[in-house]
């Protein structure tokens, strides 16, 4: 088992080309055993954005404060904390902070997406990094 | 794509044995084309708990808020708001409200643990169902 705080896990810079203003933490990866899929949050800056794309694999958004948009194509939704967003495969989209705070989402996507090369994934650890109440 | 609030999403009764105090929304399914995990949001009330059990898939936890704690076997972790926890396959582990206040968290699983009956699973959704900015 893994228990952690977000704040306990490194925030880097999302460097990927047609972002801006974005950082990111990876908070549960195959570094971790985790056998099928990645959970990473994203903290947008106002007026920040991540790219404008699309790819085969999917995202499971789930925004937990801030508010913005997602554009699905050329359609935008606006979001806000508590909203669910589901990118299917092949879905041209973009998330925006459109607001005066921080936009903060979980993003969720398969191992088969996780191309971080070896460098940025972190050591296992197969231990409680939280501490332990008994 | 999809796009919806929490409160927009069924709440449900858990009636798995061994939980009490338990409900739970599916936030994201096969059912709207989610071609890999689901995610899905519990509500522990006070004094409430998921089942001790394990099985062969992992949990990948987002605690969004409250307090309670989370039982690696015999071993407790006090879990809160903005933590994250990685139930690894075949860990015995239980959820459990210690607070006063509700204990919310998101926990997604593989497609393959989705063992709901088709009569529990509405029907796609392919648009957004939240209202449109533009």
């Amino acid at each position: 088992m893994k228990v952690c705080s977000t704040e306990s896990v490194a925030q880097q810079d999302v460097t990927m080309p047609g972002a801006q203003g974005c950082q990111v933490r990876w908070l549960v990866g195959r570094e971790d055993g985790a056998p099928n899929f990645a959970m990473r949050q994203f903290e947008v800056e106002p007026g920040g954005f991540t790219p404008r794309h699309h790819h085969p694999y999917e995202h499971e958004v789930y925004v937990l404060e801030g508010e913005g948009e997602v554009w699905e194509g050329d359609r935008r939704h606006p979001i806000r904390g508590g909203d669910v967003i589901l990118v299917r495969p092949d879905e041209l989209h973009q998330f925006r902070n459109t607001s005066t705070q921080s936009l903060k989402f979980l993003c969720l996507i398969p191992n088969s997406a996780d191309n971080r090369p070896a460098s940025e994934r972190p050591e296992c650890g197969f231990v409680a990094t939280k501490g332990v109440g008994d």
